[in-house]
Order: structure tokens, then C-alpha cells, then sequence
């Protein structure tokens, strides 16, 4: 295998230049800065970043984005988006969702993203009834991924109830429906397919699943598996988590369960001091989605309080109203500083340069979240890497660490010029090879979905 | 002058289709809808747009952006970013100022601003002598945008104290002073200058002037000149002048000053209830700036209450950390949805999409700003107008309302194909002349200014 060298690099211990990395076999063999290019090294010009996750990805919801924003009344929030995503839903068929995920995880990978969580819950027929093969949608995901050369962590979802009061299922929800034991028997029929990398557990959340039943499926997946569930991600959800246990629902979930690095909190917006504080101490991963959580009015993440507990997020495109990394991170920062009323909140003493900390703790929390050995650039970890053009014009003038910092800020997905995926460059010269013809079966299946 | 003839099409009375629209002079003079393409037609493929004015431009602040989004000391706020800027304008010079400037405008045009009103204070050598001509920096803007095709509302600012308790100019804002006499000089200089559209008057804010000088200055332009000045973009402003004049900035001007049309409170983020409902009982547009404000951690403009009082406003580009009026939008509007935690609160039951309605206020609040007839797809008004290309992939199989909703919030600029300003072509097919030249001379003046 080649081995590359880059101007500048965003290793463990920050952005360092001159950097000579080894790859064999899929993975990082060896990293060493300061090193001078030897005659056969392969040169990567530019800033190289560690490949970046995209951990909550409810993939059909591309095709729907931006058909939410308007309002005759004045009284949109999540719950009537909700409605309107539960009926755009109706419409897909595995062809459509084949379509849809394949053109979004190729945007994925040409903007930075490196592997996926799939957080998959359209399971049945419009009405509940099994297809045939009664795994038809999940392998339209991995078909997507495998020609997509993203690393798909498949996270097949429980979802039993209507509300956390164990009401059954609406007509819509019953497309959702999965035992414990069906959904056990999809995660071992997706495991060793092509296109899948890894194969987790969702429970969707407390309104979803009885805890009882969280408890079952927990117990019948590996020790390794990563757990995710949708949890505080709006007011009305902590009420009812107080009606029905009595505890909001991370403080629940936390004394509930025996919470650790395999858990991913998705959203986690409404916590109070103590959760937050016990999150980030119980090792788990907050999966924040910023653009989504903007575009759905969620509310605003307790970050300071988070990191300063030494608490662990990744991100997510969740309904792809956005598919960029940058723009998650610069939303996140964002939104915390219009709250804080301050800058770089982000930014600490050790690591002063916001996006470098924001990318580098992304990057390292995702892989966690989706249990792949992946996240950094180092020795041993799967070889995940994303080249930034410092040609770009927003990057003129600028060094390594500054580079990042304006790739975040201004430039975005733009800026982004090559991607590895697993030691294999997925993009090149910011072409990936499947690009036209799955942006046209996208826009076909859209059309279709929207008129047919 | 050709008749066009367009798909769907923003119109005062919302988005309709099969529009033709006669251009003569530079100026519309007709429009009819449901009307059949004749055949001498020019035909507008997709979605078109009035053109978005950019009322609050710091030109040179353009090659900055990206390089404050750093802090070791966890402390960062708008005060410390404002000592980076100062640093970082002190390297500027005529020649720099004009590279900047006309990519800057390339840039704007090609995202679908067909005007921008530069807050230009940069006038004098660092250390405050006169440049020979002393209008030397004024006039590089000048020049960009008549390269560039933009429309420019030149707004030499006043600029006069370095706080609200009368306190001298430090070194580095000596650069910035100009008396009254010199800056009403500067304003007669920069009359009928080719790029020059309209001249209006800038007073820096209540800081760096006097009320008695900012009287003195408005008895000495126009009736008709568009008045621009920052306010309340911070908790600090309101102290000070809580110190200085015993009421809030906003409360304070529009008690002291006659307040009307011309007006244009650039940032207004710090008001109380009743400032807002004066502010949009004046007639005063207030100056939005988005995503500054969400770098800057300014705040979030209370807007439901300020649009519920009948308020106009209009959108800034102001620091430049993003070029794309887009952007702007999604920003100012996921700033509410993550504060009042609901959806499309730019919405109303008379202006359901809320794009639509975001896009139209801001383009007929920014014109007001800067003193153009223009800002509508309307006989009369200048023919300012953006196509955006339905062939894009994020509009795929929607409407001309749901169209406009997905390029706000999903496509951005990517999706901005042709822009006439002022009945000329200025960008076609995703091109503008001048680009590729204007990015080589910014990139180096971007790097000699950095390194040089």
C-alpha cells in the first residue's frame, strides 16, 4: 500500500504539518509529522481530516427536505412536521428508498462523511403488512451503501407503541411496527451483507418502546453492539416521560438501564444540570443533529455544561435538511453563542481552535456511536480520511489550523476535495464515480414519490 | 428590450406561474401571470425572483472571515473580535481594498444580491493621515462594484469618538475618523461616480457619534438619503448609553431623532417590548445580519413581535462569514424556531411559505434601506431579478412555492442560475465575466495582506 503525505494534519494531539501516514490493509499503519515527503510517498496537497460520521440518518427523509416549511396558522412545531413526514413516508417503496439513500450517502461521502448510522424504522407495507423479502427496505440501505462506498453502521429500530402510555400504533405508525424477536431476525439477516459495516440496536424511544421491551431487545444483541435511541429531543416529550415514569426521560433512561460507551443519546436537548452531567459522565454519546434540530425548533443543546462534564457528542443529518459536516458543527457553535452571547464556545485552553476541537471530537465520538475502530487519524484505526482544498479561495493565506477553522466557518462542503473510505478513495478531485446516474434514479424516485 | 417569460415567478402577491415580464430601461414596466409564452418570448427556465439587496456590507471584513474562530482563554466575545478586525484592517490599502471588494461582489452577484449598501469607514491611512485622493478607499468600492455589476448605496460612515461618554479615537480608529465637513465632502465626491447607484449616510453608531453630530451631519445631505447606523447590537451598547443618555439605544434615537423611512438600524438585536413596536411604528427598516450575529454571539432579534407591529426588514452580509442571501433566511429563521421551540415563524395565515415570505419582505425592506426603487417584480421598480434552476436536485418535483421553501432551505446559492441587475444579465448559466480574474487578485492580495 502507498503511503501519503500531507501538508497539514489534524492528529490526535491537534494540526500538525509534514505529516508521513502508512495505510495497509484498510487501515492506518502509521503516522509520524514534521516528516519530509520521501520520493515515493504519494503527496495529498491540502489539510487531511479523519473521516466523519454521520451518526442519525433517517435517509428517505431526503427527499422531503425543505416541503415542511410552511404554515397557514402559526402553529407549526415537531409534532405537525411529524404528521407531514408520517404521510410523505407512505409513499416509499424499496425502489424509492434504494434511490433516495444511494444519492444522499454519495452526498454524504463528497461532503466529509465517512460512514453512516442508519436509524431504520420504515420496515412494512403502508398499513403493516411484510414485504417480500420482509427485509426488502433495510436492503435498500445496504445496496445504497455498498455502491456508495460509505461505511453503513445498520441500525434496525424497535417501535411498538404509540406514546409512551403503551397505546397501539396509528395507521401510519403500523408501517414501523417490529416485535423484538422480528427485529432481532432483521439485525442477524443485515449482518455480513455487503454494503454493512457494522449492525446496532435502535429503540426509537420512550414513546415507542416499553422499557420492559428495551430491556429484551437489549438483552439479545452482542455486548458490542451500539444502542441508540431518540431521547428529550422536545418539551412535550419530557412531560410525558413524567406522566408515565415519573422521571424525565434521560434521568430515567439512566437509572433504568446500565448506560455505557455502546449507548448513543440522540438529541438529549432537554436535559437539566444533573442529566447532563451524569450523560456525559456514563460514557454514552450525545448524537447531536443541528441543523435538523434548528429546522424543527427543538431547542438549543447544553454544551458548555456537557463538555465541561467531559461529555462525548457526535453528529447527525437526521432529515437532511443539510448534508455537511461543517455546516452541523457551525450550527452547533452557532446556535450556542446567539444563546451564550459569546464566542468559540467550543474552544478551550488545550484546544483553542474551535473547529479543530469540534471536528476532532466529532469525529472520535461518531466512530464510538457507531462502533467502528475509527474516528482518528492513528495507528490501528480504520483509514477514514477527508483532504481539504487548501486552494480553495476562502482558505487563502491561511495555515493548517486556520485552514480548518475557515473550511468550517465559511467555506464548507465546498472545500472538501478528496475522500478514503476504509483505505479506498470513495472521492477523488470531488468526483465520486456513481454521482450522475444516482442523481438521476434520485430524481426520478422523487418525481415519483411526490406526483406518482 | 425583450418580453421574458418565466415559469413561476415572485410576485408582490406571492409566487405564481406562466409570468411574463416586459423589461425596458432597466425597469419592468409590465407583468401579467397565467399568460401563455409568446413566441418572441425569452424564456426563463424555473423560478424567478426579485433581487436580494445586501444593505449592510464591511467589504474588506471578507478576507477575515474564518480567521477570529479561535480563543485560548475561553473568554471570546464580540469585543475581542472586534480587536482581530482592527488588526486585521490596519494591512488594507487601496489596492487590496479594491481585490477584495470586486471578488466580494462577484461572489454576491452570483448568490442572488443584486445590491449592497458598504458601511465603509476604512478612509484614512493606518494612524489617520489622508490617502492622496482622500476618497482613495471609497473609491476601490466604488470600482468593484462597477466591475462586478452590483448596485452600490455607498454609505460613508461618520465616525467620530471611541465611545459613547465622548472619549478620543484610539490609534487604531484613527483610521476611521472623518469629520463632518470631510465626510459630507467624501458623500458629494462619490456622487455620479461610474458603480456609485446611490449615496447615502452612515453614522458609525451611538459610540463613535455624537447626537449632536449626527444632527449636524443628516441637516447636511438630502431629503431622500438613506440613514444607516448600528444599534443594539450587543448588551454592552445598551449600557453605555443607559450611562450616557439615560435610555436604552433604540428608545434613545427614536426619541431624539425623527425617525422614518430612510432609516436603517442595522443589528437592533438589545430591544425591549416597547422599543420593538416603535421601531416598526417608524418606518425604520431594521438591518438584519444573521449569520454575523450568530458568529459574533450577538443575540436573536425578537422578530414575531417586531413583524406582528407591522416591522420592515432587510438582510446584511455585514463580516461576509457567509455570501448567500439563503443563508441568511435559514439563519434568521432557525434562530427563532430554536428559541421559541415551533416551526416557520416567519409564517403567516396571508403568507403561508415561509421562504416566500422571508425572501419578499427582506428584498422590498432592503431596497427601502438603500434608497432603490427596486426590491419587487413590479412596473416601475429597477429589473433586478435571480432565476433559481428547478433542475437542481434538491427542488426535484416541486412547485414554484415548495421550489422557493427548498432552495431557502436546502439548495442555497448551488441552486442560483441567472441574475439581471438592473435589465443586464449579469450572471448567466452559473457565470459571471469577471470571476476567475477577480478570485486570482483577491486570492493574492488575501495572502499579501496575511503574510505580507
Amino acid at each position: 500500500m502507498p503511503v501519503y503525505h500531507a501538508d497539514h494534519v489534524l492528529l490526535p494531539e491537534g494540526v500538525r504539518s509534514n505529516v508521513r501516514i502508512d495505510v495497509e490493509g484498510g487501515l492506518f499503519s502509521a503516522t509520524e509529522d514534521e516528516a519530509p515527503p520521501r520520493t515515493d510517498d504519494v503527496r495529498i496537497k491540502g489539510l487531511v481530516l479523519p473521516g466523519m460520521a454521520n451518526v442519525h440518518s433517517h435517509a428517505f427523509q431526503r427527499a422531503m427536505a425543505g416541503l415542511a416549511e410552511w404554515d397557514a396558522g402559526g402553529k407549526d412545531n415537531f409534532w405537525s412536521w411529524r404528521e407531514a413526514m408520517y404521510r410523505f413516508a407512505e409513499r416509499l417503496d424499496p425502489d424509492s428508498q434504494l434511490a433516495v439513500a444511494r444519492f444522499l450517502f454519495v452526498e454524504m461521502a463528497k461532503a466529509g462523511y465517512t460512514s453512516v448510522g442508519e436509524f431504520h424504522y420504515l420496515h412494512n407495507r403502508p398499513g403493516g403488512a411484510a414485504y417480500a423479502p420482509p427485509a426488502a427496505m433495510a436492503e435498500a440501505i445496504a445496496t445504497a451503501a455498498h455502491e456508495s462506498g460509505i461505511a453503513l453502521t445498520m441500525m434496525p429500530t424497535l417501535y411498538i407503541t404509540g406514546g409512551a402510555d403503551g397505546r397501539a400504533l396509528n395507521e401510519r405508525q403500523k408501517r414501523f411496527g417490529k416485535t423484538v424477536e422480528a427485529l432481532l431476525g432483521l439485525r442477524a439477516a443485515m449482518r455480513g451483507k455487503a454494503g454493512v459495516t457494522q449492525v446496532g440496536l435502535a429503540l426509537h424511544s420512550l414513546r415507542a418502546v416499553p422499557p420492559p421491551l428495551m430491556r429484551e431487545a437489549i438483552a439479545g444483541v452482542e455486548a458490542s453492539s451500539p444502542i441508540h435511541l431518540h431521547a428529550a429531543e422536545q418539551p412535550g416529550e419530557v412531560d410525558e416521560a413524567l406522566a408515565a415514569f415519573g422521571k424525565r426521560p434521560i434521568d430515567y433512561l439512566l437509572s433504568t438501564f446500565a448506560v455505557d460507551q455502546r449507548w448513543c443519546f440522540v438529541h438529549a436537548t432537554h436535559m437539566d444540570a444533573g442529566e447532563t452531567r451524569a450523560l456525559a459522565q456514563s460514557g454514552a454519546v450525545a448524537g447531536l443533529c443541528p441543523t435538523t434540530e434548528g429546522n424543527l425548533g427543538d431547542g438549543i443543546f447544553p454544551l458548555p455544561d456537557y463538555l465541561a462534564a467531559g461529555g462525548q457528542f457526535a453528529i447527525g443529518g437526521d432529515s437532511h435538511i443539510a448534508v455537511d459536516p461543517a455546516e452541523e458543527l457551525k450550527m452547533l457553535e452557532y446556535s450556542q453563542r446567539l444563546l451564550h452571547r459569546r464566542r468559540n464556545v467550543a474552544a478551550s485552553s488545550a484546544a483553542p481552535h474551535t473547529a479543530a476541537r469540534l471536528w476532532a471530537e466529532a469525529a472520535r465520538g461518531g466512530a464510538r456511536a457507531l462502533g467502528l475502530n475509527a474516528g482518528e487519524i492513528a495507528k490501528g484505526k480504520r483509514a477514514d480520511m477527508v483532504a481539504i482544498d487548501m486552494e480553495h479561495v476562502s482558505l487563502a493565506g491561511r495555515d493548517g489550523a486556520q485552514a480548518l477553522d475557515s473550511y468550517v466557518f465559511v467555506a464548507g462542503r465546498d472545500a472538501v476535495r478528496d475522500v478514503m473510505i476504509g483505505g479506498r478513495w470513495v472521492v477523488q478531485s470531488r468526483q465520486h464515480a456513481l454521482e450522475g446516474r444516482a442523481r438521476q434514479a434520485y430524481r426520478d424516485a422523487t418525481v415519483r414519490i411526490l406526483r406518482g
